[in-house]
């Protein structure tokens, strides 16, 4: 038999943590070593032996975590937000000091999301048209999805670079609304309804035909397959890697 | 055999009258007898034994042209726009004097468009949460597409019927445009996409589960079963009937 | 302040039972006055004054249950299955002795389930084509599920009653199990994917459009509305329904 | 103005032919130089100048014209059939001795159906489940189509080559043809429905969400596109593609 990997998941009180604690207990490559919660010592992470600690914790306390944990020796698989450029940049110049580490931060680890972006981006530039349509329950208080925006980015960046014009659009007697957000030229529709959990459609057309990329996601559980492939796959990466799609094979 | 009906077509020169001619042509239990263009006087239809009347002509024509054929005896199926609540006062009046005779004006003749609509209606008290995306190809003027409107509104109609709430929405922090038109309550998203025709979505959800009726229209042939069954059915229908559900059964 | 309803719900220990019981709690015209598990004895029903009892239990005991209830003059909604026609037609003879008693026996309390297959039986002898796809996780052991199985023998017979073809079909090359299943003439495709729960889609198509009707179950939450309905409901329906469709207002 | 490069189609009578005539002609950086239909002789090709020659001929003729093509020195696009791995054998050796010289064949000219098959197949290795639904009009004689018999093998690679088990199924109980047509491990579903053109569904499952790539075909203009991506792109491309998504930049 193959050895186990040493994991430790740091917030398990919390729901994503829970779940990633029974995603790791449950499978069968991996041992979990350590599961800390609000208020528990880093310091009991050292004598562990943790191979991998993954964050899923708090803004305010994710930085020290994984600096810790790279100062132990220890690759980091991150899902807490917080980390914008400077925080990424120390980070990187922490690494550069430990070049055998890898750390992943990803704000998004839905595998199905991360590869219909990606995919999105990709072929934005083969179609005239694009435009996006995302799908929420109706307690969600901001529109469009963060999800959402970053996939219009995407697309409108993957078609500038292409030379590619705006999508047409003819109409010229509209409701106030009717025709969606814009975002950086491309269109987004927000639908509300209860009953859905969190879904985008990606709608791309060209003379006869059409290419939808549709992800749903109906679960937490969702998480779950992108931070175990993470955390099987962040030895062989050392360095920061910013984003999921780092660690998936999309090139071939 | 059973006997043909005959039938007339006006505007065969047009593109639906066209279509129509071909699909009358094509039925078994139907007889062309007649097929008028822009300029053949009505007079000609006389000698000509039609039995139903299809008018496919023009705003400025089609109230002549109805009242000739009632006045004629002959029953009519008219899909020419611009019949007001003024005109179908004045039919009505019309037809009270020929009692045994039948009109049906309907403003879509798409069976799946025309039964999308009263299904969502029916549908609607039964949801907390209703919205339309209708999706066009981008040469259309108007967002959103007037079947999109008259869909909302009887969606709206059948809710406040049944003393149904607005559909929930936390949203307080959107990009303009993001959440959709409010048509009566209703949010209507309206797509454009190079490659598509016409079509048309209601959402309605609920806790735990989603309805969807979809309609997709991807020809002008898609009106010729709906005309076809306005044809054989307008006799046993005397006075004005103002929409094809008329006709369709629903009610068993 | 209207007076609310009384409700008693059997079978509370059960998954249905305790969202009945949730959802009753949590309804402000309705009063839970009982919530019995297995074991609990039915006469503790008698002194509680509920006016309505909600049976999810067990078909052995579902039986006895509803007949205790009528013979004291409480109305029943009843979601447990093995209502055979036997014993329906027993029940209908003790309902004749308290004519104004209501008994709704539902097989499928999901409001969306429910009209969608309502609606593709209306629809279905409009179109020259029908097809069913039927979606669910992977640990189903049944293909077709049985209510794709249902929606099929709806969808025969309305189109044997209005006197439509079978839906055309050239194929003469094919992999085995490619064109689905046959239920009395209908094609079903039964997909299994991780990740889902509980789908239909009804695919109606005519020359140049397409009408679908999918429903979506996400979450066992979906059936309470439909339970809500039936509670509210029962009163006014006296005898036995069976199916919740007999109090849905399909019929305007 | 830059230089406008010189194409030449052949099979300009047949219906992808015309097709092609026109898109060439409407093309601004692109000059028809000849369109030659059957009978007209291939000498007539040398004096035209042409830089790029589309082949959408027949099986027997295709491997003649490229011939032709490329020992006069001009690149081809061939969208004919009939290119087994002999004859691509032969013309590999010919383009061996005309080194600066590009063919491109391929079997499928929609960029989106393209896309769609190169998505799946990249994405099939990251989910539990896979299954591909195919749907067209109802007077195709072959299910699965072509194409979703490609797409299952694609997909049924890529597994292989991640290693991945088998979709989990736990039917026990099943009609004939519900679970779909079984290609190399992929379940394949075909639907057949008048008003439908071409379609084409790969939906992938984990847990707690799907991830769906749907291509819809409405009309034979989808193909041009490709055809003029590939006139484009072929004298950068010196010996023999097969496949247009060997132009495609799937991979930054």
């Amino acid at each position: 038999m193959t050895e186990q990997l040493a994991v430790a998941v740091l917030g398990a009180g919390g729901r994503m943590g829970a779940e990633a604690v029974k995603a790791v207990d449950a499978a069968e490559d991996l041992k979990l070593v350590a599961a800390l919660g609000r208020g528990d010592s880093l310091d009991s992470l050292a004598g562990t032996g943790a191979q991998v600690v993954v964050d899923l914790t708090t803004p305010d306390s994710t930085e020290a975590n994984v600096r810790f944990a790279v100062e132990h020796g220890m690759h980091a698989v991150v899902g807490t937000t917080g980390w914008d450029e400077q925080k990424r940049r120390n980070l990187d110049a922490l690494l550069e000091a430990h070049p055998g580490t890898g750390v992943l931060i990803a704000p998004n680890f839905a595998l199905g999301s991360v590869l219909a972006s990606a995919f999105a981006a990709k072929a934005a530039r083969y179609f005239e048209s694009v435009e996006i349509i995302e799908l929420h329950h109706p307690d969600k208080v901001d529109a469009p999805s963060g999800t959402a925006v970053r996939t219009a980015q995407l697309v409108a960046a993957s078609r500038e670079e292409a030379g590619v014009s705006a999508s047409p659009d003819a109409t010229t007697k509209s409701l106030d609304g009717a025709r969606g957000a814009d975002v950086e030229g491309v269109r987004v529709h927000s639908v509300r309804l209860r009953g859905l959990v969190a879904h985008q459609e990606v709608l791309l057309g060209g003379p006869g035909e059409q290419l939808t990329i549709r992800h749903d996601s109906f679960d937490r559980a969702s998480f779950m397959p992108g931070v175990l492939l993470g955390v099987r796959a962040v030895a062989s990466h050392p360095g920061l890697t910013y984003g999921l799609d780092g660690y998936l094979d999309l090139n071939d």
